[in-house]
């Protein structure tokens, strides 16, 4: 146990009531909504979080990394979709061996050179990996460009030995909503084209995390940062600041002239992730502080220069833009709960890249 | 000994051989001006390259954060710079048992504050840890505001048990030569008035390293970025492409639409940091490529649609924008010599934020 005096800054604190209220609140929301919920765990990269989000409902996890899914596995978790294409001999043959440990693993495509790959590694193995066809419903990242499209590579994947087609999968635009209905309606025709069935129709996102419930055809929810929300979501309105779980703690160490204050927290730990936000964070406390740049150890907050609202050495929270982004810059997060530290919790999959 | 196809991506490669032109150019630059130079370990937080510096000419090293400083302690380096205000019980502490097994530690300072702190932990040490006061010379961070301000702090210092007072430290805005001149030559005017010596006047920043000499009051120079060069000392016509020693080594691992290629590189590598540029990196070998966006796990690059210069699995290597900051984000780097891959580096000093 850990005093709050004894913290040293800066670091992330993270209040455990505020995380056990989110998690129930957006699980409750799928249930009532029949939405299988599937959280991505890159926004906390801890595994307790993780088994926390499937004993209070999760069907499973996502990950981006093997190397992310290769921490849960060994936590215990046994359902994860890696919404990623995996290509290479290397990483093929980590993603066979994660997939003889657990329950059940599938895995995102776009294109027939990842479908090529994951039949090689998988040709001889005892089930097939499960495939969802990823499509790019206006997001403009990976994906497949049209419903003809998903379903063409749909039937490539199920004649393929060693993989079976299960579904599609999407990481929508802003306000997707409608498109993601559209688009994946359409991809379930097309597909039934060739027999195929799309059992499982997974989106995400937390901006439009509410609003899931509008694409009905969608079976499956992915959801990060909705543990900890941030400045992003809330700018969104679609958290309240109370919501947000996850705050850096960082010290005033420098008030080098009126309406200049420097915090010991640069982008080294806030990141420079603007997330479409101007500035670097919300100062709690503070709404009229603008945390106005960053260098690696240093953040700049300015103020109305007639106002002297800091003194050396005082701590002052900060709700970072993008919280994802934050967890990865740190070992260790610490736990908070009542006003009580815990244990401080390691971020087990923090820079898992690979 | 690893092959170069054995590589995992995204990783970060670094040349040895460019590493150490870069590094013996510069040392021979200060030498020839009789500069003292003091790397900054921050682009790099690897012992042996500190050592390095160390054992071809370099006077001493700086590190910004305590926990940076005692790794490279403990790799044997005895002289540090810690260019950070440091306050708080805890953080002093870890400050005096440092001091007490390396040859010479000194600090700055930019406020009485931070003196007072220095002062209770070091009261009763052996010998005064020795400070440098910061001017801010325009670069808008940290820093006195003025030369009398600068002379009343240091005079302050030198009055207070425990401490020395040995002189000046900026870090300089761009094009600050001149202002670095001026302000330090006042300062060191204003300090004499007090009977007070700079003995020691820092400067650095690697957008201006040729012009170092060009402030001639300047007595040590500290830099980070020269020991790999980055797109932005690339922008800044500070070196050519072929001084830049590290790049990231990426994939492409989708090729969704014509005129972009995802790659399996994002902000959790290149970071989201711009450094006054536009867009995330320079791709070697296509200058027409631009890495339009980041997100977490993926980097977009555009091109012109008729053109199809990648395939699917194709790598592809980036010079970042900002490579001090690419460096906090891997565990290790691969060390190439000659397209020989040896045993990677341990970033040691990554993610030490306290």
């Amino acid at each position: 146990m850990t005093e709050f005096a004894e913290l040293d800054t800066p670091c992330a604190i993270v209040d455990l009531d505020c995380v056990e209220r989110n998690l129930r609140t957006f699980q409750e929301y799928c249930d009532e909504h029949n939405i299988a919920l599937r959280p991505h765990i890159k926004t906390h990269k801890i595994t307790d979080f993780a088994l926390q989000q499937i004993a209070i409902g999760a069907k499973g996890i996502t990950c981006q990394k093997i190397g992310e899914a290769e921490v849960m596995a060994d936590a215990g978790i046994g359902d994860i979709l890696i919404t990623y294409n995996i290509i290479g001999a290397r990483k093929l043959a980590r993603l066979r061996r994660l997939a003889e440990r657990i329950d059940q693993l599938r895995v995102v495509a776009d294109n027939e050179t990842v479908l090529k790959g994951l039949s090689t590694a998988f040709s001889d193995a005892q089930k097939p990996i499960e495939i969802l066809v990823e499509c790019d419903t206006g997001a403009g990242r990976c994906g497949v460009q049209s419903p003809a499209e998903a379903a063409w590579l749909a039937k490539v994947a199920n004649e393929l030995p060693g993989l079976k087609f299960v579904g599609l999968m999407t990481y929508p635009p802003g306000d997707g909503t409608a498109k993601v209905e559209t688009f994946f309606r359409d991809a379930m025709a097309e597909c039934a084209k060739f027999g195929l069935e799309c059992l499982v129709r997974s989106s995400g996102g937390t901006p439009d995390m509410w609003q899931a419930h509008k694409a009905p055809v969608v079976t499956e929810y992915r959801i990060g940062t909705y543990i900890y929300n941030d400045k992003s979501v809330m700018a969104r309105g679609g958290c309240l600041e109370e919501d947000c779980a996850l705050r850096v703690l960082t010290e005033v160490v420098s008030l080098p002239a009126p309406g200049r204050a420097i915090i010991d927290a640069g982008s080294k730990v806030l990141t420079s992730d603007l997330f479409g936000l101007e500035h670097f964070g919300y100062v709690v406390g503070h709404a009229d502080v603008t945390v106005k740049s960053l260098s690696e150890e240093h953040g700049i907050l300015t103020f109305d220069p007639a106002t002297h609202p800091f003194e050396i050495g005082q701590r002052v929270q900060i709700i970072p833009n993008h919280v994802c982004v934050v967890s990865n810059m740190f070992d260790y997060v610490q736990l908070c709960r009542n006003g009580i530290f815990e244990n401080p919790a390691f971020v087990a999959a923090r820079g898992k890249v690979v």
